[in-house]
């Protein structure tokens, strides 16, 4: 049985909290991705899925990397439209301290944080890639502890790609389409409540 | 083979265009629903679905129905943020003509319609009527031209669904959970994709 899921956004949005809302996707290096994949990762009809946790690194200007991480047993205040999650994440933002973990808001957290650092505390989970090429997910016996890794609309470098596969990651296909991030994740945690 | 596949989505929105775009979901019945159904009906990372037709009746105040039809092979110049997707909206609802239909923008058109005449001008397709309740769609074989009805966050009325019955629609469910209807349709397009 899955205890908890994990999906891990590989963001390039911007690392500074002026962020223009009414401008998402040119004033801040795609940050309504970032948003649309929160929502994906927790919003039910009546409620907050509370088995997930949902991981990303911002790698855009002025400070990268800014590493959030929001917890759905904890998360508390935000609606599934991508400007109130963006605003959420201008807190987290705005709130980041250098040395330290912070809450910026119930089940928000945010600090500096590198991404081998993330899977470096994370290498007990059952790590999965998601790639085109990868294997089909259908035929992927999913471990008990997952944690799927995705690219924005840049995708992984090369070399984190080759730190990920060290970690045991396996790839995986949803098809030979190349689908938003945000609908992966929403098809992810339908297959996995079928499970 | 699936040709083309409908969504349409209930939506309770507003029908007056002077809709709030800093507060989408307070301001115009959930107008937010529908940017994201049509994110999810339409999106790909690299273009936009040409084999989907998405419909919308609104029903909000002051001048219900408003029936607005995107066409995948026409749509143009939309990014697939909520807040671009509701400006298109916005302006469909602006140059809506009493007794024609009017293509507002490209692959946008708006007209007054009523859901009975839009299921009669569609009878020769295979209705389907999203419900928990529903035959587990994995046990049901989707026809060749596939018309889903999806409920926003308040769901069709009991009178409504007699006559989606009357026009031969199955009642069908993707799993016990209630999702969001934007996440309906992503994990309905990836299901076909995969026929």
């Amino acid at each position: 049985m899955i205890t908890c899921r994990h999906f891990y956004l590989k963001s390039h949005a911007v690392t500074h909290p002026n962020i223009n809302m009414n401008d998402l996707p040119g004033s801040a290096g795609r940050i309504d991705i970032v948003a649309r994949c929160i929502n994906s990762a927790f919003w039910l009809s009546y409620g907050i899925r509370k088995d997930v946790v949902f991981h990303t690194i911002l790698h855009g200007e002025p400070s990268p990397p800014v590493y959030i991480r929001i917890e759905g047993d904890k998360l508390r205040k935000v609606s599934p439209d991508e400007r109130n999650i963006a605003i959420f994440i201008k807190k987290a933002i705005e709130r980041m301290k250098e040395n330290m973990e912070v809450e910026s808001t119930p089940g928000i957290f945010v600090s500096k944080k590198s991404f081998n650092e993330l899977l470096e505390e994370n290498k007990d989970k059952d790590f999965y890639l998601l790639d085109e090429k990868g294997e089909e997910i259908d035929n992927v016996k999913i471990g008990r502890k997952p944690f799927f890794l995705i690219g924005d609309n840049m995708d992984f470098e090369e070399e984190e790609k080759e730190i990920i596969y060290k970690y045991g990651a396996k790839s995986v296909s949803l098809g030979k389409k190349s689908y938003l991030s945000s609908h992966c994740i929403t098809i992810l945690n339908w297959l996995m409540d079928k499970i």
